[in-house]
């Protein structure tokens, strides 16, 4: 028999995970705060948190926030369980959470979930994980049905650590491409096909920079690509510009001016961008 | 025998379309304001701008911003030419470069690279043109050389616009990548296997989410996606709080979060990416 699963949350994710469990033949329990969520799950409904914790050796936790996590789980005996919390939290959360699941008896395993609900079960979603390591691998072949993991190390908050970080690049992405539509909007253009024919080709090209920075990184700055911050930082101002002659509010964008003047002001205009990270280092980091 | 083309510029841009004219053939003339840049190119140099333009029907600006194209070309006869101006520009700056080499007697057509240096000539490199619809299909051939030519249409602002779009997009996704970058070096992990196995296929799965974004603001939303912004707003936090744990400045994410609260706050919870595109629209746009 499969590996029997209780899915703590069904939620927009939680429903997604609790169903590629279930279609993959695991025996699978679930609870949720409000019942009768998502009816056409065809699982086992537990009456508590508890119950649902009982029911299963591996216990995967989807809630909004992570403190909601640490008081669902309170008081509940946890021995021998594996728990993991793939509820989006800080590594600080996580370790706390991983603190008190583990006096409460539990091996924790922390994760980070690199997809939406329609991925999960897909061939592009993975899910970060870090925490006690055999507990994952235990589970590995389970949690497979997920996404395919990524195991990233012992401290319960390295997985919430590389979950932050991918976040963040896609919420500039995602910034980026809203203020280009907004843009594109002002004079009446349609949105999808400057997206099909322009934003996606664009943004795929550029992708193609982010290994040379990351190599600049880890190995100090190489040529210039032929992009200096000091032509980057001229042409800037005219991004805000545009944005405000046009209507549009550049507030997600006036920050990276901001970064390049500051590289230009500090004598790194013939830089490339690779140089801007360090710059993000506040003192006390 | 191939149209002569004469390049005004010869920065990192400038260079790599005098280059990229000269390997497919075209008799091409330079200028540049400090003399001897790039002194590997075989080309004709003239000594002044005026110089330059008299060679050539066909005329490519590459200057580092536009008010030094409009004083470059002032008091010259520019009598039959066509000028190309590929200078990053605003929409107003370009129309009004394209006022006065009308009135120099030239026909003008606007233009935004979508490209760096090393992608000249390759097949992932496109320009918009914008401005006199006749004089760009007569250089249609000589301008593809240079990449692929996307016109948007006879305002000559136009061109400006989709570039200054598309550089907004990069923006973004190059601010949130350099944020990732940092939080993952405070834990001393090396930028490029992150960059290779993490952050790449994870941008290139999230590009996935643009087509859908557009599609809303062109029909209007539809079901959403599984990822309410209420839900985003909840986990944005988390990023500003692991950032400053970690001693890197949330700068570039902050307006973000702003945006996803301002969302939230004006009863939108429940909707998806694509409500935040009209909350940046100023009440004056
Ligand atoms: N959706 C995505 O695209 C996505 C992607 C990656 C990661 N995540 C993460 O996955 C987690 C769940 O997201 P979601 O999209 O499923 O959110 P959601 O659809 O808003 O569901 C939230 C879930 O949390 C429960 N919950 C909220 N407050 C609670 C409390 N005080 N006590 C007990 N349960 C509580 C809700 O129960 P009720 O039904 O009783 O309200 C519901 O099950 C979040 O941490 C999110 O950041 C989501
Ligand atoms: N490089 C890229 O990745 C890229 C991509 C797309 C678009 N662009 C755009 O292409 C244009 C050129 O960029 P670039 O990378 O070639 O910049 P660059 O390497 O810094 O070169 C700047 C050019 O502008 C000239 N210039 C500056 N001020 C001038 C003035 N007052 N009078 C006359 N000439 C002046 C410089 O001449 P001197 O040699 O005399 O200083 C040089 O030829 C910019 O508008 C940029 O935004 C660049």
């Amino acid at each position: 028999m499969k590996t029997p699963v209780t899915v703590l949350g069904l939620g927009a994710m939680g429903t997604a995970l609790a169903r590629a469990f279930l279609a993959a033949g695991h025996p699978t329990t679930v609870w949720n705060r409000t019942p009768g969520r998502s009816p056409e799950l065809d699982v086992v409904r537990a009456a508590t948190a508890g119950e649902a914790i009982a029911a299963s050796p591996l216990v995967v936790v989807c809630l909004l926030v992570d403190d909601t996590v640490r008081s669902t789980l309170d008081g509940i005996d946890l021995t021998g369980k594996t728990i993991v919390n793939l509820t989006n939290s800080t590594p600080d959360q996580a370790r706390a959470t991983a603190e008190r699941v583990t006096a409460a008896g539990a091996q924790y395993v922390g994760g980070g979930i690199m997809a939406v609900p329609a991925m999960i079960g897909g061939p592009a979603a993975f899910i970060f994980y870090s925490g006690v390591p055999e507990a994952f691998e235990e589970h590995r072949a389970a949690l497979s049905v997920l996404a395919r993991p990524e195991y990233v190390g012992t401290d319960p908050g390295l997985a919430a650590l590389h979950d932050i970080a991918l976040l963040s690049a896609m919420y500039g992405m995602f910034g980026g491409a809203q203020h280009a539509l907004a843009l594109i909007g002002t004079e009446n253009l349609p949105a999808e096909p400057f997206t099909e024919r322009f934003l996606l080709p664009w943004l795929t090209a550029m992708l193609g920079s982010l290994p040379r920075i990351a190599k600049d990184l880890d190995n100090g700055p190489s040529d210039t690509a032929g992009s200096n911050l000091a032509m980057q930082a001229a042409a800037f101002d005219n991004l805000t510009d545009t944005s405000n002659a046009q209507g549009i509010d550049p507030m997600l964008l006036e920050p990276m001016g901001t970064l390049l003047r500051k590289a230009v002001a500090a004598g790194r205009g013939d830089a490339d961008l690779a140089a801007l990270v360090g710059l993000l280092r506040t003192p006390a980091g």
